[in-house]
């Protein structure tokens, strides 16, 4: 496989030109239709080894998968639908010339085009390159659309909105925790409950809450809950107080036992859901497109500051302590 | 300098939101504003050290200048407008923790920040994170915009056209060479008549091109006069004829010899200049935004394949033979 080879490889995962894709790989630029009345979302983000996964644990196909999955959940958490995915792609030499690196590299492409084909997101362009340090490199890049000025935010919430989160919490650190404890590689793996390895980005609750007008904030648990609730705090002007016996736990963070599992939940990150905010007076459905949606606190006023209410009735204040499990790395 | 320093240091690269940035760094993703009756544009491109630059041959204001030039670029080989820059960043970690590697960031920012202010490309978003070897990592997405359906493509070149070429060619691995023959880093030095250090992307060309009418086919010289032209070949279905003696040599190139001054006008690459075709009965200006524009072949039968006709006359086949100044590096 040379390098000529790979570009084939990341064409097949374009597909056709169609839907917002209007000219795919293959020139300077991709060019992409943004449907009527809407405006354009841009996110991008690094999947590095050794910071954001680890070749040695991570099966390829969820390292692709991850690598799209932390873009779509940007989309997700601002009510975005995807319009098309860019890929930059280093991978070290060895990845080109052997039966081995062959593998690797279709096993990272069918993970990721996997979840790009479930998500509507077709991988429209990006850019390869041999790696310099023999580590594989990756920074992907959505590109989406919202109607124009509904896109959610995280500045809209209001001191007495009730807080929300969909799914369920911690299960990606705890299923990095019984990876580091086995030491080895988790087998490729069906995508189902495995929060870790193949998180699902929440596209359809995130337009489910913009087409309804439900959310006053939104954004996604990438950090963790501790340290992405500051962010909401901090661009809403508001404190927040979360209820410890409302968690809702993942049954892989519920087996570590009580304090792990609640450290976990909110400190364990990359879980990909959705914190978002609503006035109370909002009938909040139970679900949305078949993710359960769970109050967990409230918003109160900016003097009030972040605070964790224990099953014990005591308060304690809720202090940042994300996502840091390789090594920092921070989204701006 | 801690990681918030880092992220203020983009956030001041980002001004204030404005034009077609409507949200900017803050939330999950930037919003961007798409002009009426135009399509977006987006191109990815790495700057990996030891790939794409090196850190003890390039300054630091450099590095971020051709970054930032290699995405605009393509979006002038479109014929498109920058509406925002999404620069994806890994340090080492002394970087972020010594006064040295502060000055290294604060000069990258600079010389980023200077062609992105002139060239209407506010930073509008990305992702910072600790590099895992040691070595300055970036990836800079460009989102643009273009008139629906006028984008330049490198597809519309007929056989009979006329094959145009902007600037003069060579000059960015001449002085490359003449670094690498000092063999120690260049001073910070102004930003003229260093097609190296800081090459001119040529947005103006492309627009106006477009708005005129006057292109069939442009890409950029990224890779070099003898791998783009094969592209623009491949991509129209044509074969060229490019006349040594037309190729307009950057006075770098020249002062290397004949020989070596067409290898690097011909092979060198990273002289982003725009190579495009029109057709034989358009008056084709000397000058275009104040750059000129050189005629330098024509396009032929794809049959013919791609040829050198040189100065004695004799035609040989013109081979891509394109960049490769660190190693394998590819665009999709």
């Amino acid at each position: 496989m040379g390098e000529l080879d790979l570009i084939q490889e990341i064409r097949r995962g374009s597909g056709r030109p169609g839907g917002a894709v209007k000219l795919g790989i293959g020139d300077d630029c991709a060019i992409l239709r943004l449907p009527a009345g809407h405006e354009v979302l841009v996110t991008t983000d690094f999947s590095l080894e050794g910071r954001h996964f680890r070749r040695d644990l991570h099966p390829a196909e969820s390292i692709g998968h991850r690598c799209l999955a932390r873009g779509l959940s940007d989309l997700a958490a601002m009510g975005a639908k995807p319009m098309g995915a860019f890929l930059s792609l280093a991978l070290p030499r060895e990845m080109l010339s052997t039966a081995r690196g062959r593998r690797w590299v279709e096993g990272f492409f069918r993970g990721l085009r996997e979840l790009a084909d479930r998500s509507g997101a077709p991988l429209a362009g990006g850019d390869t390159a041999e790696s310099p340090a023999g580590l594989v490199l990756a920074d992907i890049t959505l590109v989406g659309s919202a109607p124009t000025g509904k896109a959610l935010r995280r500045s809209g919430a209001k001191a007495g909105d009730l807080l929300y989160c969909t799914g369920r919490l911690g299960g990606a650190a705890a299923e990095l925790e019984t990876m580091f404890a086995r030491g080895r590689m988790a087998r490729a793996l069906p995508e189902k409950d495995h929060p870790q390895l193949f998180p699902e980005p929440r596209l359809a609750v995130g337009t489910g809450l913009l087409r309804r007008g439900l959310a006053t904030a939104c954004l996604d648990l990438s950090d963790g809950l501790s340290t992405d609730l500051a962010h909401l705090c901090d661009e809403s002007g508001v404190g927040a107080e979360v209820e410890e016996a409302l968690l809702p736990l993942h049954p892989l963070a519920a087996q570590l036992g009580a304090e792990r599992a609640l450290h976990a939940a909110l400190n364990g990150g990359e879980d990909y859901e959705l914190l978002f905010s609503a006035p109370p007076d909002v009938r909040m459905p139970k679900a949305l497109a078949g993710v359960p949606i769970t109050r967990i606190g409230k918003l109160v006023r900016k003097s009030q500051g972040i605070t964790l209410r224990r099953t014990d009735g005591r308060s304690e204040p809720l202090t940042s302590g994300g996502w840091e499990h390789f090594a920092a790395a921070k989204r701006i």
